[in-house]
């Protein structure tokens, strides 16, 4: 497992290469890449488009569609660390945060097993 | 800056262990994550909405709207994390792999300045 | 039912003065359109994130979540008039073009009961 | 211009007939549908993805780029109209519904020229 040594700063070093060494900075305003995001998260959710939830686990076992899952997880990732890098956002930070505040919305003990909606 | 010695693994296991306090883990299914990181990319994309690309970069220097901006990039981040737990994929190396595709497609001195459409 | 007497080129009146009476026309570029629909459309989404196939019916039917369902889709469709108003396109028209090409890719004996992915 | 003799309940049907000769019914719960919509809206936001406002206006006239941008609307219409199918949702009154609600929300005099966020 590559997650358990690799540092969310290291990926978004290795983002910021590959944009700055194709001069890409003009097009990646923060709206743009919001943007960019979305329309990555939407082909993620197109592997999933037509299954029912039980088929969407099997669909993530099965090696062609699981790499294509993988790929489109990874360019929601490219995006948000190439926001972050635009931006100046410690990743890390904002989702702590954004854990904590959860944390206070939704005490465990009232929201076991309960879903908000 | 937390990014530079926070690994993808930490982060993986705060996500989880967030919801297995909540025993949310029967909502999670592949397909219902994709979705919900759909819907905070959307939320995010919202953040922006209305301003033209200038003003994208100054919306995430004001202070108030950048805690919204971090808070809904934690959202999607969130998810995303979720979403590898649940089915098990390696966010580091499913970066890395989508880097080298992208590399070979987009070859930096053909694309240099030039975007894909 | 009155879908059954009203024509597409009545909504999108509709829509056009309800914008010129604020003059939101400056806010309106077909980008700026385009993530609106996508937003409400993850709104939509919204209202059927936690719940299975077969509970996404039931949500319909209840009359608190329908109204909030039939809400979510008009705002889909009121953005979806809106662009069609400012990039002069005739919706009719593009949708009879765009299901005369499906037509095509799915013809009705080779896809029977099965779905494209 | 075909939206001016056409009625959503005629554009409902011509959908509905599709969905028929495909026996497709059963991959269309509103829960997909609504995925289905989220997902051609991000096809449609893609058009623009890399534009500033100014040019998304000129993408709309070029020939082959509007042919793009009409499928892809004609694409959320068509879900948008089988989600309507579905679950019984006049199409025309939600809106009318909705914009009376925006109006009161949105006043005239007090919205000219501004925009909410």
């Amino acid at each position: 497992m590559a997650d358990v040594d690799t540092t969310i700063a290291e990926l978004k070093m290795l983002v910021r290469q590959f944009v700055e060494e194709r001069a890409w900075q003009p097009f990646h305003s923060p709206k743009n890449l919001a943007m960019g995001i979305a329309v990555e998260a939407a082909e993620l959710m197109e592997c999933f488009l037509w299954l029912d939830l039980p088929a969407s686990y099997e669909a993530a076992r099965e090696a062609k569609k699981r790499e294509e899952i993988a790929d489109e997880m990874a360019d929601v990732f490219c995006y948000l660390l190439n926001l972050s890098n635009v931006i100046g956002i410690d990743l890390s930070e904002a989702l702590r945060a954004k854990i904590v505040k959860n944390a206070v919305k939704y005490p465990a003990e009232l929201y076991k097993g309960k879903y908000q909606v």
